[in-house]
């Protein structure tokens, strides 16, 4: 928790787009933090900001020289990540990147290794981790309530999939959208991954087979002591927003569901009915979000909080590679090991 | 909505204890509304509003007197309501009065006189009208999904009894505890109440009994054309604070209960489990008093939004009171009629 | 449990209706026990169950003498009730008395003496105390698993009115329906109940008004120490047999609600969706019916467990007649005591 | 439904184990159908089952000779299956066989062969498609209630694992446990299973592991067209028995999991509690043990019912050759084509 009686954490905002908006809104609803610049090449985008929380609309190279700006949130284009990271790191800012860090691992590693030399924080925005739920499990699991972790099963849905022209620059589902679920397995799982077979289907839009990617797809991943974690991803699920999570342990098991937006059911001569789940993931996980942004403001006054950092995106991005491999070769592939990953 | 391109409502805060604090802070979180100034004779209570929000700490007088003002919130002692709720319509303030607005109802009249002389908006802080599952559900009847209301079945609990110098001086459970219940009866029946019957124990604590009061109470409301309604209430519910409704139609049943925190179950060999409920009311209508506020804020503004007006408190008094006589007396007792109640 | 390597319970059954055909059923599904006659003056009634059993169609007079019978299931129409227990105790016969023994409390009462005169036992047909979950509930109760019992609040609904020519020699909705409701808020409340306020209204059907009965009804009864219970009753669930029960007391709070007929869960674009409940309440209650039959041939040979007796039988009319005059007084009304009731 | 009018479908059992004394109650609880010999070695097993049913024990030889016994059920240890299955076959009854056939593939196949020579009907034992709540999701999905079938999936898990012993000559993981949910895979997907991926390790038991075996399994199939089912396996649920379903679809999404013995759940102050689930197998598969022998008595008289017939048992059986390979090898492994399978 900040110290509300202290100044306020001075923040800027690279990228004001739609995920960029959704923390200037819950910067301006944390207590003890302020969003000072926003940088957007789009000046609508900008002005939005600028409107929601009275920061003020600078180029990104200016926020980045402002002395007076103590961390910077990177949510830009994928593409523009890690230089940003690393201009932010040579500029001694405290830094949030969004996921992913770079398509490429190599590059990724880059961005780390600048902050590393630096010694700037570097958060990344798996913002699932801050869920309440899934954090729970994780707290469940460290206070030995399940006994040893055994199988971890993830369901991730989306409502529906992105524009086909998204997709062709996404990376693929593996990089693009299970990648949070293997950021998930690993902080779940609680042992480094080392090997993954995965699989999947064109089965939602042709024409995402046709760009060459997958809607549906299957990805199982072992740890090193013989751990096993299912993800089972779909860019389709016509009932809502759909992201659940079972921990399965020596001694117990773990479930995690799906937040209602009410309690009510309805009842008549066709059954009980409730509704739909939420569409749209930023209703999903607002609460995730803005303790994600807490958590930050919290590191960028070096308070000791668990959170995300280089290293995780790494991690998942490579198991996102070897998922990757898998597909195309119908063998388990191990998952290259990147430095200092737990 | 309001329109958060205009200047903002802004508003004065009269009584800065618990419930003053918690609407302080949904005016914060409202766009569109600022708290400009709050008067409390505790500097403390004051201090805390002022941190919070930016607001000045003036005298009660002052504020009434500010032109500047558009609007007040009223969350004193309630034995000063109707006396404020006079001054606030003398000046020409919208008002937020929070229930009950006397425990006298002929005293409360008097206040609903004032303001409607004054042709001043006056609102009840009946906030559970505003809980998005107790909405929901007369939504769902206004559209005719279960067909004409038949039964309502209350059940509202607290997780633990008041202070005895609390219950003392709180007009006794049907009037400061059943009188949300009450209310919503109202809101979900759809017909005046015109005759209750009421019982009660003190089961919880003896004490209580002592005092004159009761703990644990049921009271069965009967509307113009036969429509009943069962409240069941305790002080005590050692899960935490239970508030489910059920209402049974011609053509179906709707359901709403209680909010959970996480969605998190945990399966060992003893069986399934999950967290107690909330215990503070404050969280557990989190969301219905910021959507209290922001109604307020559009009446102010003139905005057509229903709300829960003076004579709202009015009826649900009057259904307090004939809830006492019934549990003094035994008999089934007529509500009495107030003037111009739906 | 009765002992399957001895020869088995010999039972005869009075009365081949509905109900008789579940019990025949239940008994033919039990091993160690026989029904060795049926007698009923419908001859098609008795047939059925001579194929379903095996059992001889014989008169009720050779059925009552026929030594080699041990006890007898009394499932014909109400009015012939009392007169049958009185001579099934007079042949010696353990005896099995659907509800109610009688609309009449003193003739009930007549019936009940007869059996404990002749000293043979006498089980009432409450057969919802074999519930297992309603069961269950009283066995947590007793565990000291929630306390002491605080407050007991049934549902209790049937999908739809019987024929208006069954209501109109019904005893009325309290005598007729809610009497397994006070059967139970006996069972779970655990001490006598002393006082019951009433209401009701005819809002299914008209003619049931006319007819001068109620279809929905609410009653709140109060125990010797002020433990309450309210039971809310409708002729009409549109979405099938609606029983369930909360037990709030001082530690906790236990709930049963409906089983269902299978576990699926339906999700599309509207929501999700589950199936109607059970409508008929002899699937609702199939494993209730089994399980009290199997409780009687214990009781026949003389085994020591748990049943309705008569003077639970007169207990609960006492109460029903209690509810009847406080809807038409309007007052609320000290129930009758009956002699030996707990 | 068998005519009940009609004479009895006569029946013989060979095999008076635990599962085949589950058979034995079934029938007993069949009405048209009557067990008429049992064969056992073990005299105690095959006097349990006389005791139960009134069926005369004999030799197997003498059982499969008897022109009056239309069908037989063959319940012995699996290395028996095939032979009995060509023997029976030869004797021309209609034959109901335990899963699996044999643990070898082409052993396998000449049972079926031998059945379809001699054209009677075998049945193979895959009680879960009788499960109500599985057979549903059928219904469902052939209704078109949730458009394509895209993903299926199975969690499957049992309380504990069986005796080593039992394990050492089980032919291992998949083909002794998982054997059930690659049927099931196979009656939801609708489409032949092409190709299998599988992992798998010992984390409850490492005597499991040196047993050459695993104990904690995913195998992931894929259908002609590229549908998916993903199907985790453990030998341990602490909690009970644990078997649910979803089925994902173009449209929509079903899920069907466990039965509760009842409906019970309990409030106190550490929060809500329920049950474990049944702990054995054949508690929590009561209804579908029942409906199946129901549908084997329609099948031995000529009945159409869909059932799984042998080609069933080899295609499941040949999934699970394939899941055992991908085990060894790390490779996606083409599943054998058996002939006829659909």
């Amino acid at each position: 928790m900040t110290d509300v009686t202290a100044d306020p954490v001075r923040l800027g905002l690279l990228g004001a787009g739609r995920i960029g908006q959704t923390h200037a809104r819950s910067i301006a609803a944390t207590e003890g933090a302020r969003l000072v610049a926003v940088a957007d090449p789009v000046e609508a985008a900008a002005a939005a900001v600028v409107r929601m929380t009275g920061a003020h609309a600078v180029a990104a190279e200016e926020l980045l020289n402002d002395p007076a700006i103590e961390g910077v949130l990177i949510a830009t284009p994928t593409d523009l990540h890690a230089d940003l990271v690393e201009r932010a790191a040579d500029a001694g800012k405290a830094i949030f990147c969004e996921k992913p860090l770079d398509l490429d691992l190599s590059r990724a590693q880059q961005g780390v290794a600048a902050a590393a030399r630096r010694g700037v924080p570097l958060m990344i925005g798996f913002n699932r981790r801050f869920d309440p739920s899934f954090r729970r499990l994780r707290e469940e699991i460290d206070a030995g309530r399940i006994g040893g972790v055994e199988l971890v099963q993830i369901t991730s849905r989306d409502p529906a999939p992105p524009p086909l022209a998204y997709i062709q620059r996404s990376g693929g589902l593996f990089r693009d959208m299970m990648i949070h679920d293997l950021d998930m397995a690993r902080f779940l799982v609680g042992e480094p991954i080392v090997e993954v077979s995965a699989t999947g289907s064109a089965l939602v839009d042709e024409a995402i087979g046709d760009a060459g990617d997958i809607d549906t797809a299957v990805a199982v991943l072992r740890s090193s002591s013989g751990r096993l974690c299912v993800i089972s991803n779909s860019r389709r699920a016509v009932y809502g927003y759909d992201q659940r999570i079972e921990v399965h342990g020596s001694a117990g098991m773990l479930s995690a569901g799906n937040p209602v937006a009410t309690t009510v059911t309805r009842a008549d001569n066709s059954g009980f009915a409730t509704d739909p789940l939420n569409d749209f993931f930023m209703e999903r996980y607002a609460d995730a979000y803005r303790l994600e942004m807490a958590a930050f403001c919290t590191v960028v006054r070096g308070g000791n909080v668990p959170y995300p950092n280089g290293r995780d995106g790494l991690a998942a991005l490579a198991i996102a590679d070897a998922a990757s491999e898998s597909l195309a070769t119908g063998h388990t592939v191990a998952v290259r090991r990147v430095d200092g990953t737990p």
